[in-house]
């Protein structure tokens, strides 16, 4: 009983790995009985912990790797050593159309290089992007993109990026027509770096079909003006990470205001289960889960501190991004970009 | 009674100018008694509160303005029409000799394109910067610039950025020799834009007289790993504004919680002052105070939405900075980084 999804799992990547992979899978087949996964890695400790989880079990098959690839380890040394580890053969599985998509909770550059080098850019990709999702002041979740796969990005790579991130937040938001912005310190058109300017320029004249909104600002990310937010990947993770800290301090600072005195303290243990809910709702493992957009393959970073559920949402977007149309959209995309590039080309040559 | 400190203050601008302004006045007066202020604006409204005002009354000098900058208007426009205004006059104080710093919650934009152009780059700046704290989770405050006074910014001008923030840092902070590091995408050397890695050997170079740390991300300004993080204002604009976000929302979602039930309510009521006190910490208004680095002149811009106690913070930083060795403490590294640069001319020319 299989509806045909088969997911490519790295079982031993991630801070608690194998145990939380495991228990993501677990979870991930109750909730999507007809799916099945590959998993990737140390077979007598998978095997041991499938017997813990009868869903997962009944739903995978172990796949024995040698090799894990630690979290410290260098992209250009995974590269060079990481054939037949969990990760590289989980990529492969991919690759040889054994499976629909990949999930890791591994080292994020190795998993980058790899996936990379043995699964290669889309046609009319010209770089891939890291994409993250962002919760909002809408109660939705802003997509942002690229958040550290690229250190600049040109005009074109970001109207590319806009559109992968577009048709990304369709297949796993389930928004039909998402709005997309580019990061930007105003909302002006004469303002920002020359690449951003070019590239709203870039959207409009190409007759790309996107919902574009111009520009937009970083508290734009939180705040969920539009739903999809482009960038280069050294502003993104930037942004990224200084939303995280950001948001760490906050609750550190909560945390000590409700342990500083008797009456806080007891003020919290009333109000405990709202407390709860709000750390589950500020904690990435609810939101888990980024892609690397722009393969020839799905490829799903999970966080590498995840545990089980959040694990399982990271599958859970795997399985939304296997199921939607994901690569027609962007090939639909794609190709008005190329030809309105090839147009420019002919004026150009024709001047 | 005066210690012969005088501050320009632009009585006008703000979101609740001038109300706010005398409020804040009134408070740094009480503080500091010896300084005086000269207040620009609208003689008539800025009296009249003065009247409710006893010490702010006995410490200020009113300068009458016909008009006030708005808080939409843009910079070029400000500079056009902007002559007379009570952020011009606040401005021209300075330049005059008049008074020792400037603060204004006025448009950010017009502030710093009429400080720049008639207070003009001290010897050895190229670009001025804009300089904010962050609060941290070691309990101080992370010094941020750029933060949007330049969209790019060159090797040479990040160590700029890294000398006028590490003296900002000593002078407001009152870190004895504060820790400096340039922001980037990962601690390594190899990685990020090449400005950056340039103007990381251009410190050690340099023999530029800072503590330097390399590089740390985004995540490290909240954590508080160093004492100032130096960025371009492109970068630090994004960063600044996304932290901001990221902070209100968590804030949002946190009274979400403490209103969702009568339990999380009872709970919030008993815990109520622990509460408040952790809003004031998140407050803008409490670490107050902006500064416009490099110019001729020490130009403190105040949140635009600050209320009395946050202007006057905004007051505080300005007297703090007026009181320091800051300026002396630049121009010593800044001909250490000149005489660097001719060392290397010379060698260029002999080759």
């Amino acid at each position: 009983m299989t509806d045909g999804l088969v997911l490519s799992i790295d079982g031993m990547g991630g801070d608690n790995a194998p145990d939380i992979v495991v228990e993501g899978v677990n979870i991930a087949a109750q909730r999507s009985p007809g799916v099945r996964f590959l998993l990737h890695g140390d077979a007598v400790r998978l095997n041991a912990l499938l017997e813990r989880y009868a869903a997962a079990k009944a739903a995978s098959v172990v796949e024995h790797a040698d090799k894990a690839i630690g979290m410290e380890i260098k992209a250009a040394q995974a590269m060079r050593q990481g054939k037949g580890s969990s990760l590289w053969n989980a990529v492969e599985a991919v690759k040889d159309g054994r499976a629909n998509a990949i999930v890791s909770a591994g080292n994020t550059g190795a998993f980058m290089a790899i996936s990379m080098f043995r699964l290669r850019t889309m046609e009319g990709v010209h770089r891939p992007a890291l994409t993250t999702r962002w919760p909002n002041a809408k109660g939705g979740y802003t997509v942002l993109l690229d958040v550290g796969a690229n250190v600049e990005a040109n005009a074109e790579q970001l109207v590319e990026f806009a559109i992968m991130g577009e048709a990304f937040a369709r297949a796993v938001n389930g928004t039909a027509r998402p709005s997309v912005a580019l990061l930007n310190v105003g909302a002006e058109e004469q303002k920002g770096h020359e690449e951003i300017r070019a590239a709203a320029q870039l959207i409009r004249d190409t007759g790309v079909d996107l919902n574009f909104n111009g520009f937009v600002e970083g508290d734009d990310i939180a705040k969920g003006t539009v739903d999809v937010v482009v960038t280069d990947g050294f502003t993104g993770n930037i942004a990224l990470k200084t939303g995280e800290g950001t948001a760490r301090l906050v609750g550190q600072f909560l945390r000590e205001a409700l342990t500083g005195g008797l009456m806080a303290k007891l003020g919290a243990l009333i109000a405990y289960p709202a407390l709860k809910k709000l750390s589950k709702r500020m904690d990435p493992g609810t939101f888990n889960g980024a892609l690397f957009l722009g393969l020839n393959g799905l490829v799903v970073k999970s966080h590498g501190s995840a545990n089980g559920a959040g694990f399982a949402a990271a599958i859970g977007v795997a399985e939304k991004m296997a199921r939607s149309s994901y690569r027609e959209e962007i090939a639909h995309n794609l190709v008005r970009l190329a030809s309105a590039h090839a147009e420019t080309a002919k004026v150009g040559d024709a001047g």
